[in-house]
């Protein structure tokens, strides 16, 4: 197994920044990867996702392997061809969407039985299906391992046994993930809230030996000081020269605090979701465009943003849209959140390059906590 | 009043081509006009629209007055620039989604009370307050006249009363409206199915005069056959130096067959409608990409259109995002669909000027009756 070349090129505290040298293209770190859920960014063109920033997007192996199905997918040329999105792309396992959306789990040694969602048909995923899933049949640039998605709250000795098992389907996702060219395989950390399991999961794994270390089982309720805590136990105990993945997270100032502890990568649905429902981000927090004080405002949403979305439509104009359930609301406020998102990034390795990220750290902080959106 | 210049470079039987020149910029004729609905083209960006080839677009008085309102989009700029589109717009009257839209609709010599059917708030649309939400507050390019929308079917001394209304009203509106430069007001003919009525309504409105003509009344129910008596017995009365445009028209061989009788102008919410219920239109008539024909086809919609939703996206991954209800199905699906009506548009001008449209007519209704799309 090849890992992808990874180098940082500046750090700044425990913050860094650098790039993932794919075949498909660099991923310039920290990243933060669109969902593209089905084979689509929700609402978008993969135009204007590359176009706002985007290096990677993310695709869901669960939806995938129910509808279109992952062979047929692969009978279609694998996902980036189905879905027109050239760069690189990270697959998940499929685990987590079949804890929040299957029914009917039953759960073992060997793996997860399921029901979809959609027809009811039953499936089952195991650490070795999912990787012929994920790397085999969709073709990602990046798999992960099956883990088991322990509730929140959880106690200790549940939290140690689920951590336990997602360990033992790690061992299992490398050996069916085998030696790759131009493929990498990235491990999970587990633990719920325990630093002390936290840290035994980090290690463990890196004694497996993974191509990259995510941090799953956060953003499911735990909170803000929670999560950040977790990190502060776990990345330390991650390898500095290896990507660190922070696993379905989150909010602007979640991003923020989390490239401040050392993270490389993040995905969340919450940009192109709140778009959906008729929420703009900003360095001020969610803004909702349905509230009748944007009925008669000309401003554009941000015009420093190099986003048409952003920049070209009145908040008027959106609030109408808003308002009368138009798709455009959707597009356009979907857009504009992926590329505050990009653009927050961006500002980020441009902060760390330059060492002055706690600078930015601060600021940033201050416009949160302020939420004064004008 | 000053009449757009309205220049036909060449005819072809009763068939002719042209344009229309206004101060945003000219119509070609034949035109087909996306509807614009409540300020946007469903699940379309404006410049799609435009790089489709559309000249102008249609705006709804009935929606734009109930929301955000005639005043505030006044207050905003007007409708072209509320809803970024800065080509010609055509608003009609708001009559006819008064019919089909509102509730508690009270008729009287003076116009038509209704409740809104968003909110049920009560309102009152006359010739004249028509005028002026649609010239004054919204800034059409092209009004239209309030009509009463005789319902269908209809005995005929009720087809003669509402012609007579529509008839009054429209002189009306041509008070109301006045003499003004760079905006035009259009007449619309009704009658029913009666070729006496519709062609009493034809002469009587150009006694009024108008700076073109409509036909209204059509495609409610009374089918192919009917819809081309109708345009039989009214074109050859209207003048033939003016635009004549048919309401709410219609699939694409409605269209050629009223091209063929001397029709310069279209709309119709079709293209965007079906769009949005995963139906693509083509020479063969509507495809339903839900079929499970397509869930491997790895042809593109339509290579010879120069539109990326026609050209670059599989059939196999239209199908699979109209199966999962993706925001994308309808984007792409509308997207072609205008493009597809606007390239027919574009055929039939092309075929008129070089004297072929007899034989374009002829193949495009073999096409049409084989239903064989491939
Ligand atoms: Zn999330
Ligand atoms: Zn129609």
């Amino acid at each position: 197994m090849t890992a992808f070349p990874f180098t940082i090129s500046a750090t700044d505290g425990a913050a860094r920044t650098g790039a993932i040298e794919t075949p498909r293209g660099a991923i310039r770190t920290p990243a933060f990867m669109p969902v593209g859920t089905a084979g689509t960014v929700k609402a978008l063109y993969m135009d204007q996702v590359k176009d706002a920033g985007a290096d990677i997007i993310l695709g869901n192996t669960y939806h995938l392997m129910l509808r279109p199905g992952a062979e047929r997918v692969h009978k279609l040329g694998g996902l980036h061809r189905f879905s027109g999105w050239p760069g690189p792309m990270l697959t998940d396992s499929g685990g987590f969407q079949v804890w929040s959306l299957a029914s009917l789990r039953k759960m073992s040694e060997d793996g997860v039985q399921f029901s979809s969602h959609i027809d009811g048909s039953r499936h089952m995923l195991t650490p070795e299906r999912s990787i012929e899933i994920q790397a085999d049949l969709l073709g990602a640039d990046i798999s992960m391992q099956l883990d088991e998605c322990t509730p929140f709250p959880c106690e200790k000795d549940e939290a140690r046994a689920s951590m336990e098992l997602s360990l033992r389907w790690g061992k299992r996702s490398k050996a069916a993930f085998g030696e790759r060219d131009g493929q990498n395989l990235f491990g999970i950390v587990q633990g719920s809230v325990y630093d002390d399991l936290r840290r035994e999961s980090a290690e463990r794994l890196i004694e497996t030996g993974f191509d990259g270390y995510a941090v799953g089982g956060l953003a499911v309720g735990e909170g803000f000081e929670t999560m950040c805590s977790v990190l502060d136990a776990v990345v330390p105990h991650l390898p500095g020269d290896r990507p660190r993945y922070l696993m379905g997270v989150g909010k602007p100032i979640d991003l923020v605090e989390a490239v401040a502890r050392g993270i490389d990568m993040f995905d969340c649905v919450m940009p192109t979701r709140s778009g959906r429902h008729g929420q703009a981000w900003s360095d001020y927090g969610p803004v909702n465009l349905k509230n009748a004080r944007f009925a008669e405002d000309v401003q554009p949403l941000d015009e420093s943003l190099d986003c048409p979305a952003s920049r070209d439509y009145s908040r008027a104009y959106l609030h109408h849209l808003v308002r009368s359930g138009e798709y455009l609301a959707a597009m356009l406020l979907s857009w504009h959140n992926i590329a505050y998102y990009q653009s927050l990034m961006a500002r980020m390795r441009a902060a760390i390059a330059a060492g002055r990220f706690a600078e930015f750290r601060r600021e940033f902080g201050a416009r949160w906590e302020s939420g004064e959106f004008e």
